[in-house]
């Protein structure tokens, strides 16, 4: 067969409406948060004031005495299962229903209560009397992994939660045989996914079959089902999880959080439904967020700008649990690298357990911290090196076939492409600067999906189930997730195109574990591609039983090609030769003795290194207006050029650019977690800030596709990867401006007026 | 392979409570009349008080400006598709979605309203001002085929709604050759199925994808797919279909209903979930009944009792629409002869169309009033040629692999063993009677689910999909419906036993049309021969697959024989040689890439005759005591013997034969609806008289058990064939006590008295 490449297609690729838009705009769509079942109960926490300490004694009986309360729980009535992402190594599942010996942050529930209304839920756990012992907390990363350090968790040998060590080639001749070598340290600042939907879960069980049914505002019923079978120690398959519209995830939602365990420990103690919601307060105080870094990066070039030599050293503050922390050490190591060819690199990742709420995989995780720094510190070794920004990061960039020894190759990659359109375009954009006005840019790729088995799934990591049925319509099965990302139209232009028929043909059935099979979620780009494949293997046996009737009914030569395309099957070279795919699937069927014509597709990627099947990659440009008497930073406008692959859906990739860099214009500018010994200062949307619409500069977005041979049709990641970039990009533009350096990348006026100085008195000093 | 037969098995055939027995005895269970949905409003339907009017105008504006009111709507407002179950005929889709030119019977529905409360939507029915010019009416089925009867449906040749001619061998000849010919005039009375669960829907239309969902209290899912398809205009897949736990259905809940269709129409109109609930008086007044027949019956016999000749013509009051009523009438021609061998057999049915609410298909639809007059017909012949009720049945008793023929094949049948059995258990139990008393017999039969295809199903009869997950847990899902009789207990049954698990790795998927493969729907005894062969076939694929994979594992003789059973795969001459099933899912599961193990069974009977695959029979006697002052009957102790090939679950087949004879009994001494020119004077249950749990006598059950060739592990019908014989094997022990011979199965005080004064009278005038 013909290498496959980028073509026209009837659907794939079409400006395509969300087939869920009209019920989100009306308020139709359904939210976990908006469920009710009847005879539900309300949930509350308990929560720990303490970041550390140990529980002397739980006193519920006031609570329990409070007309209203059904049931009140303490780790004494959990089955004591401990749970996690990171079920490979099992010591990683360190989550407890509730705290039983000891607190570990400030929000660690040691009690809940379910109540007939929330009022008296609240009620009660007030009236829960704790009698705690403090002990001596930790939260600097640094300290936590001092011999004295006080333990986090007593039976993990100590306070370092994972390390990583990555290394090729020869580092240390690298950086010998470099003209120029620059060393920075960088820290960076945590940040909320601030999800608009707070975590809240629906319990329903069953006394009767023993069986449970969870309905939570998550991104991967399946880790929300393996998370609560081994918190629960119930078994999966008595365990089903439905995942509604999901108002947004952002990477705080793959963990299996307290909300979803405890409403199930309830919902069993009470045989009634209960429902926790979390307030915004517990969303800031107590979920997953971006994690903190401490990073020190040394790089070694030639005089020409090429790359010889990398060091790459960061200490993670990772808080009380592991989540997916353990994968953003290990992705920080590999993403900081791209995408840009380096010879000899070392890594050194390590992990803490601290005394705080817990940093996991936040949207573009394992890219976002460690890009800010690399792309800073190129500008700056550009700069010094007198070569042009762009021209080093061309000389620099990976091409088609690149391959970091043992982790990773990019197949597809229009890296080059994109720099090279980004240089005629800036011209074109901004031909003249004003005196307060700079451009920064900053190269960007990120995976489609991850390789690595940390969830220890025995499954194929996507799969996907289709029936044609006798009029026609398609019913799609798949566990996958939309989770605001636009994946159900995604899914269904696949579907759609395979097969051939349109997309009212096309009937979904995602994110409900009892009627799918398995998918692992929405997480790291992952659905496109992954999922994708899954949905595409599955609908192409449909269509080739199809095509097999056809050519039954149409009795041509055996050497013309079928194709299945705008609802007939039909003669690939004499397109007038054909049959309705609506009469197709009658015969069909009947010949089929009247069963429906079904395919079960499935993907996993194999020997596809350590890290993703396949890169989406491109480069960014910022022109931002800098203020030098107050040190104000605004970003003016925005230039991406991104090679994402086949674009599936264009309306889709353009929704989630903007979102990505909005979300990356947040960390650039405003937003970030200080903590006062574990306890979040701003906690709500009054105090910790988000850019609104009419904050957001202007963005051109502009495609430069390759065919990727691992995506269906060609697709792979696209749009997550431009988070990272808008951090650095924007950081440069300064820095192109005023010569200012940042070690972190929120740019308030006293951060950047600050800079401005030092940069200045460097000068003068220089 | 040899030839299978009743043998011992893990799980069926041992007593198992129903699954979803807790959930109903602790009110958990949800029923579509349970069930709210956010926003919902409540419909309600303006019915004809006229049993057949000309429609001059309907003014809804009152009703409409009536605050809380959301939607009112009549037949212009509606798409004029027509349904009805008979779609292989269209012209048998007679039901409109509102009546649009006339109204055809006493209720028949002229406009339907939405609003924010039932009360409102009561209001505002009363509110909606109807012009009608009465026509001439017509009730009675002779009168209804007269050359000058009121036209039911002008569209239709006469009011001719369906005849039914059957004839084998020479029936003329037949009746030359008796020695006894015997004709008799029978008049049978109409009666309500008195479903618990009033005929209830909730319809929720999405605007964005122009896609319906319906809950609704039904027998069959699909049915009510196809028949809102045919209403509504839209496409089959557009409809989802979903059946909650169903309150019962007894046969009254297999058509497409008012109900239904309006719920949908007012929630397209009004965008927002809308339910119907129909009160008891609606019930009643406007849902479907066991049909009244005029029923002449001639039997001719040899001397010894040996039947030769049998004739029989049968006029049905249809009512106003086909409903099952066409099935009925055909089954009704074959039923009537069962379980007999009738060397020469002529049958004519004529069902008409009246202005009363139409009957069909309730429990042992076919068989309940046809059964009554042959089996008291041929207790008088016995008497008459003085030959014990006993032996004469014995005598013309059916055997396995007798044929009627065209129609129909006994391939199992243990009557023979069964009247055997009854020879001897009459003796034992009953030794000696009083004065009053006397023990009449009726021997029955019935079919296992329906062969004609009437619905015009393109799909299979019946289908399964089956998924064994990687911690053993298996899910089914089939579109099989449980309306109280218990098959979601069967059908998990039958999965574990052909897979060799337990009931409790299960999980069942029943009744929803989005997530199932089809089922055509409980009716007719159809689906533990049916959907239980479906069941079986896709279990044994998966069985099949996992036997493979043990074969690899452990290595044996390639000559043994491998089983699954009690969670284990083992050598079945060498049962310590095996794997547990647990283990090997986990296997098989990695070496299928990761993707459970499924199959997808199906069943569609072939070449099985006309009727069914399979029939169920044997014989019943009644005890009954008859006081010849008052007329007064005590049903004093039933004893059944029955086979019903292998039993799947005995504590089921019980239940069912309690509930058949129940409803039997209500058939036999008070049950009745009577009408006064079509309306029902009953319809409530102070009038309409179903028995109490106190009324009931005891029963005694015993299984002849034969093993069925066409049914799952030898299964086939079970209880349902319990219901024809309790009316006539009444009359026949008051017959035996008393002489009194009845023309119609109620036995009230006056009607027995009359007939012992008959009998008495005919007596002495002999």
């Amino acid at each position: 067969m013909a290498k496959e490449k980028l073509k026209e297609y009837a659907i794939i690729g079409k400006p395509t409406p969300n087939v869920d838009g009209p019920a989100k705009v009306t308020g139709e769509a359904q939210y976990t948060i908006d469920m009710t079942l009847p005879n539900m109960l309300y949930g509350k926490l308990a929560r720990s004031p303490y970041p550390h300490a140990k529980i002397i004694s739980i006193d519920t009986s006031a609570a329990e005495a409070l007309p209203g309360v059904k049931a009140v729980i303490t780790g004494k009535d959990t089955p004591g299962g401990k749970y996690g992402l990171w079920r490979r190594f099992r010591e990683l599942s360190d989550q407890e229903c509730l705290a039983t010996d000891k607190v570990r942050f400030i929000g660690d529930p040691v009690a809940a209560v379910a109540a007939v209304t929330e009022e008296i839920a609240i009620q009660a756990v007030e009236l829960i009397e704790v009698e705690y012992e403090p002990l001596p907390a930790v939260f600097d990363p640094d300290d936590a992994i001092e011999d004295d350090a006080p333990m986090v968790h007593e039976d993990f040998p100590s306070n370092i939660n994972a390390t990583r060590h990555i290394e090729w080639g020869d580092v240390d001749k690298g950086f010998a045989e470099a003209d120029y070598v620059r060393e920075d340290d960088y820290v960076t600042q945590p940040i909320h996914p601030a999800a608009l939907e707070v975590h809240n879960s629906l319990a329903s069980y069953d006394k009767g079959t023993g069986r449970l049914t969870v309905w939570s505002s998550t991104q991967s019923p399946y880790f929300l089902q393996l998370g609560l079978s081994d918190a629960l120690k119930m078994r999966e398959g008595d365990i089903r999880v439905i995942k509604p519209h999901v108002g947004s995830g952002f990477g705080g939602k793959n963990s299996t959080m307290p909300d979803s365990v405890n409403a199930a420990l309830l919902s069993i103690k009470t045989g009634r439904p209960v429902k926790i919601v979390y307030n915004r307060d517990e969303e800031f105080q107590t979920t997953e967020h971006r994690t903190a870094q401490h990073m020190r990066i040394k790089l070694g070039l030639k005089k020409d700008g090429q790359i010889v030599a990398m060091e790459v050293k960061t200490i993670v503050n990772g808080g009380a649990f592991t989540g997916l922390g353990a994968t953003d050490l290990y992705l920080t190591g590999t993403f900081i690298t791209m995408p840009y060819k380096i010879p000899n690199y070392r890594y050194d990742g390590v992990r803490t357990y601290t005394n705080t709420v817990w940093g996991t995989s936040i949207r573009g995780f394992g890219s976002v911290p460690g890009k800010f720094c690399a792309e800073t510190q190129l500008e700056r070794a550009a700069k010094d090196l007198g070569v042009d920004p762009l021209q080093i990061r061309k000389m620099n960039a990976v091409y088609p076939g690149y391959e970091a020894p043992g982790q990773y190759t990019f197949e597809s990659c229009g890296l080059l492409p994109c720099i090279e359109k980004m240089e005629t375009r800036v011209k074109e954009k901004w031909p003249k600067l004003e005196e307060d006005e700079g451009i920064g840019f900053a190269a960007f790729a990120y995976m489609s999906g991850g390789i690595f088995n940390w969830i220890d799934t025995p499954y194929a990591f996507s799969s996907a189930h289709v029936k044609v049925n006798i009029d026609g319509m398609v019913d799609l099965y798949t566990q996958a997730s939309d989770i605001g990302q636009g994946h159900n139209t995604v899914a269904a232009m696949i579907c759609a195109e395979e097969l051939g028929v349109g997309i009212e043909d096309i009937r979904l059935h995602l994110g409900d574990t009892a009627h799918t099979y398995t998918d692992l979620g929405a997480w790291g780009s992952r659905e496109v591609l992954m999922n994708g494949n899954a949905i595409k293997d599955a609908a192409a046996q449909v269509k080739n039983k199809l095509i097999e009737v056809a050519r039954l009914k149409l009795g041509e030569n055996i050497a013309y090609d079928l194709v299945s395309k705008n609802k007939r099957v039909y003669l690939e070279l004499r397109p007038e030769r054909g049959i309705s795919y609506y009469d197709l699937v009658q015969d069909a069927i009947r010949a089929n003795d009247g069963v429906p014509i079904t395919g079960v597709g499935h993907y996993t990627p194999h020997n596809k290194g350590m890290i993703s099947p396949a890169y989406g990659t491109g480069i960014m440009a910022v022109k931002a207006k800098t203020d030098k008497e107050t040190g104000a930073v605004v970003c003016q406008d925005i230039l991406v050029v991104h090679d994402c692959g086949q674009v599936i859906n264009p309306l889709g990739v353009r929704g989630q650019v903007e979102g990505s860099i909005h979300m990356g214009l947040g960390y650039a500018l405003c937003e970030e977690m200080p903590m006062d010994e574990g306890n979040v200062l701003n906690p709500s949307f009054v105090d910790y800030k988000i850019l609104r619409t009419r904050d957001m500069p202007e963005i051109e977005f502009i495609e430069v596709p390759t065919y990727e041979p691992n995506g269906p049709f060609g697709a792979k990641e696209a749009a997550e990867a431009t988070i990272a970039p808008t951090a650095p990009a924007l950081a440069n533009a300064v820095f192109q401006n005023t010569g200012a350096e940042f070690v972190a990348p929120v740019l308030k006026p006293e951060t950047v007026l600050k800079a401005i100085r030092a940069a200045a008195a460097k000068k003068q000093g220089k």
